[in-house]
Formats: C-alpha cells, sequence, structure tokens
C-alpha cells in the first residue's frame, strides 16, 4: 500500500496532554479531581453530539461555551461549589496544554519526508491557536482545522471532510490519528487510513469497524512510513 | 395554553424500571454490577449517536444489537468475564422490564380524559412490543413508534417528528415524557411540550434550553389537564 501523503491528528488527548486539568480539578476539588475531570470530559463530547444531531446546527455552540457548560453540569452534579475564579483557571487550562513528550519527534520527522501534517479538532479556533502556540508545535503543522466554521463537530462525516478538502488528498492518502477511540472509529468509516493510540490500554469500540492499526504512543505513526 | 391533546413518553428509564437489570449485573458480577449498568447504558446511548451522526445511516444497527455491543464493550472496559449465557441473561431482561408503579394509573387517567397516549423510542420494534407486553400497557398506549425505519436515534429530529406524524398533530399539541435530560432538551428544541421526569435528582443539561416543567414522577403529567 502506498505510503500516507498527509497525517492529521485530533488535538485534544492526542497531540495535546489533558492531564494537567485533572491534576488542577484536584488540587481545587481535593478527592473529587478525578471524578469531575472524568465527568467534564464525557460531557463535554456529549454536548458536541447533542448539538451535532439536533435540528441541523440550529443550538451549535463553539467548543469553548460547550466545555464551560460541561464543566458546571459536572460540578453541579458532583455537588462542588465552582467558583467564578476555580472556573476561569479550569478553563484556561485548555489554552496552555502542553504536548505530548513524543509530539514535536514525530511531527519533525513527518516534515522531513515531505509529509503534509496538520490538526482536525473539535476546538475553536481561538482554543486551537493557543494550544499549538503553548506547545510550540505552530511550525510543524501545515494545517490547523477546526470543526466551527461548519457549526457540526465530529464525528459528522463534514467535519472529517475538512481534511480532505484542506489537503486536496483521497481519505484513502490520509493517517487520521486519534487517542479516542470513537474518533478513530468514526475517523474509519468516513475512509480514511487511521491510527488508534491506545495511551491507556482501553477495549476498541464494539460497532465491528477496526482502525487501520493500533499503537501506543504517537510514534507509532512512523510505521506508517 | 390549550391542554396537550397527545401524551408520547419515552421508554427505558421513563415507562420501564430499568433497575433490575443492575441487580442482575450485580448477581452475576458481585461488586461490579453498578459500574456494569451505568456503562452499559452510557455505552448504549453513545453508540445511538455515532451510528447516528456518522455517513447518514450506513452504519445505523438495531437496538438490541447496539444494546449488545454495549455490553460486550462494558464487560471488556471492567475486565469482567461475559460469558454467553450470562449476555443472554443480561439482554432478555430488556424483554420483560415492568412499568414504573404509577405508568398505569397515569395512562389510564389519560384515556379516560380521551388524551392520545404512545411511546416514542429508541428501542427496535421486537424489544418495545416485548416490554409492552410484559408490563402489560399494551390496551393503554395508541402509538408505540419505533425509530428503527428510519435508521436514525434520537436526538434526530426526524426521530421526534415520528410523534407529530403518527398523531398528526402539531407538536406544541404534544407532550413528551422523559427521565432522560439530553432526551427532554432535545425534545423540547424540535417542539414538543416537555416534562423532565427527573426521578435521581439530577442537574439539567446545561445548554440554555429547559424543558416545560420538571417533575418527580410520571404522576407529573396529570398536572398539564
Amino acid at each position: 500500500m502506498e505510503k500516507p501523503r498527509a497525517v492529521l491528528f485530533d488535538a485534544y488527548g492526542t497531540l495535546f496532554d489533558v492531564y494537567g486539568i485533572g491534576a488542577l480539578a484536584e488540587r481545587l476539588f481535593p478527592g473529587q479531581g478525578q471524578a469531575l475531570a472524568v465527568l467534564w470530559r464525557d460531557k463535554q463530547i456529549e454536548y458536541t453530539r447533542l448539538v451535532t444531531t439536533s435540528n441541523d446546527g440550529a443550538h451549535y455552540r463553539p467548543f469553548r461555551e460547550l466545555t464551560q457548560a460541561a464543566l458546571r453540569y459536572a460540578c453541579k452534579r458532583l455537588a462542588l461549589a465552582l467558583t467564578e475564579a476555580s472556573e476561569q483557571q479550569l478553563m484556561h487550562q485548555y489554552h496552555e496544554l502542553p504536548a505530548f513528550g513524543e509530539a514535536r519527534e514525530v511531527l519533525q520527522a513527518l516534515r522531513e519526508r515531505g509529509v503534509v501534517t496538520g490538526i482536525l479538532s473539535n476546538g475553536d479556533p481561538p482554543m486551537l491557536q493557543a494550544a499549538v502556540a503553548s506547545a510550540g508545535l505552530g511550525p510543524l503543522l501545515d494545517h490547523v482545522l477546526s470543526v466551527d466554521p461548519l457549526r457540526k463537530y465530529k464525528t459528522h462525516p463534514q467535519a472529517y471532510a475538512l481534511g480532505t478538502q484542506a489537503t486536496a488528498l483521497p481519505a484513502a492518502d490520509i493517517l487520521f490519528v486519534s487517542c479516542n477511540s470513537w474518533d478513530a472509529l468514526a475517523a474509519t468509516w468516513f475512509g480514511y487510513r487511521t491510527l488508534w493510540v491506545n495511551r491507556y490500554r482501553l477495549p476498541f469500540e464494539e460497532l465491528g469497524t477496526q482502525p487501520t492499526r493500533t499503537g501506543e504512543t504517537l510514534r507509532d505513526v512512523l510505521a506508517f512510513f
């Protein structure tokens, strides 16, 4: 099989390490940080799906707003009193996320091979630009693609189609990389070649489709080349 | 405001009590039953959303199949060995669900007032018919509507539109009742009057829309009349 001509990465949890969010949550709410971080993340994803499915985008709100709404829900659910200061601290984490340790070397290796690189994310442009700048990855990325102009989140096929449009390549020539199993699944459905980076040794989704490959870190991208 | 002319109920967790599923899970996997029931239910709903959003129904599978896939995922995630016998026992629970204690009297009261009654559910027709028969609610329901022919699950607006089509009533003349906050939310977005039956004292979704009313049991339906 031909080598991929472009590699598109999911952002949160894939290129950017969101561990610090849970750590801050634990400092703010001792003993509840892990529960808050998990519920916050689950709700954030749920909200992207609810607004995407319902009424053709009429209820779309940018990722920052859904993230904030999900945080408020999660705190209410766990009976945690969320002060304005704590909310701002937690939300601000999304603007200064570190990249995973191996992200830079993998992106550099791709560039050296002449492979097109990019992010394809649910994040809205200001969030993404802040994270890219904070992690210092800007010079290594050809594309930073946000679903925001579409008003539809992944896993909508139009969201994945941003990658083929931006690169002017067919999906089968693009490797899509995600640590989120649902994202790797839907990208496979869309037609991308996929790498599921299974950092946390989780089972894959049971919907009858497997990613092209499964790896443990971003370094496994390089095995495609 | 005019009284509603029809009342449509969500099925699982709203008319039908799914508590027995967790109880059986606990007998099969002592100490893990609650975790399994929660993860199973969350994954079941997640799978309805993934197949609805992705590729316009190409990956649709009936609710029974998604429910089974979600059970398998949840057991793998929790490292529980799911035998074929245990899987069959757990899946069979969906076919013999009891109704909540007050369901019958509420449906009877609606019928006495000449109000059209029905179920609007993600369940596929065999699952729904089995649950309706098991709970003995068939004679009290004018409609048992499944999203299955559409190949799209709630919260897709076409799923909610099954209710207006079947009753030939405008959405504003129909009361939609659900214990699931996401369902009450999206039904409100669709245009139904809504009652969120908040049995477990949870927060409502933080997406800027409230249900028409919030109650604690199905009896709160009758306050609309």
